[in-house]
């Protein structure tokens, strides 16, 4: 696309490589960008950059974090006897969002994805076990996707667990809230079926 | 939202700012930025800074350019007897995208709109008037939105043009392309019916 700027076009491009936007919207946030006011157009360039300066691993949890400790780990209010596994640092951003969960987190890494050469030794596996070893931890719930990968991924970690005297779960797989019976895929129905918990 | 980092709490509230992204696409997003290469985040962060700092408005056709003209009105291919008269830059855009024109552009800048107090006077009129005048334009495309703003527009343009000696059209209003008369809406069925040309 060639329009009449090439300063158009560069941010068009640039903002259509970006997952979900295709040229039509990057031509539209292009367009905005032009209208709004310039300290907003230098803080949203700044915040790109900085972000992509300035972020690291916590050592800890191994989700996304500006110290060594992420803000959760560093919390004195969570609840450090309840660790909640994930797959990425975006699924602890989810959950951290519903407000429903006060334990600390463990990102994995990833999942255990043999066709991809990934095995449960490129995770931190290990360092779910040692947490598991040295601190008071009594819970731990896996939270990885209701995915083919995700589900061994979870069986993995719990045969890991289990003798190791912690109460090992796994979140509910059923039906979305707000959702339709009539709508809904044959696997989630028969889930919601066999998971079913009394009134 | 917090998330463990003040860099992407940052950079997720400046991407959901902008139109159509809400707070799940700017997370999507600003964890995409953070998987980028470093030299591709510079180009994207450059190219919203370039933009905002070096566009400017065409002195003949009133649409976006890096130059006093821009691009189509510099061109020694655009046949310069037809002039396309659109409300916004952006739907000189997304005229240009279809190839299907070859003329020459004219930015209104909106539409006449009396609620929201403006009026002929606030539109570049005059400018279009002025340049019919000037130059060897044979043929004026009005293709305003078809909004009752944009047909009011269009009516007044129009209504100035006529009396001088210039073929004024109207883009035709009908069915979209691959659409299904069973869903289409009763106005645009009207149009499309009234609007009815021979095989």
């Amino acid at each position: 696309m060639e329009s009449s700027s090439k300063y158009l076009d560069s941010l068009i491009r640039e903002f259509s490589r970006l997952p979900g936007i295709g040229s039509k919207s990057a031509t539209r946030l292009a367009f905005h960008i032009l209208k709004m006011p310039a300290d907003q157009v230098d803080r949203l360039s700044e915040a790109i950059v900085e972000l992509k300066r300035n972020i690291r691993s916590c050592s800890l949890c191994g989700g996304i974090s500006d110290e060594a400790l992420c803000r959760v780990c560093n919390s004195p209010d969570r609840d450090k006897e309840i660790l909640c596994v994930v797959e990425e640092p975006e699924d602890m951003i989810s959950i951290e969002r519903t407000g429903a969960f006060r334990g600390l987190y463990h990102v994995l890494g990833g999942v255990i994805a043999p066709l991809d050469g990934i095995g449960p030794e490129d995770l931190r596996i290990n360092e779910l076990v040692q947490r598991c070893n040295d601190q008071s931890v009594k819970e731990v719930i896996l939270a990885t996707n209701p995915t083919v990968e995700g589900d061994a991924t979870s069986l993995y970690v719990a045969r890991i667990l289990k003798p190791m005297n912690i109460r090992v779960m796994r979140i509910a797989h059923g039906l979305p809230v707000g959702s339709d019976l009539e709508f809904a895929d044959g696997p989630t129905l028969a889930k919601s079926l066999s998971g079913r918990v009394e009134m």
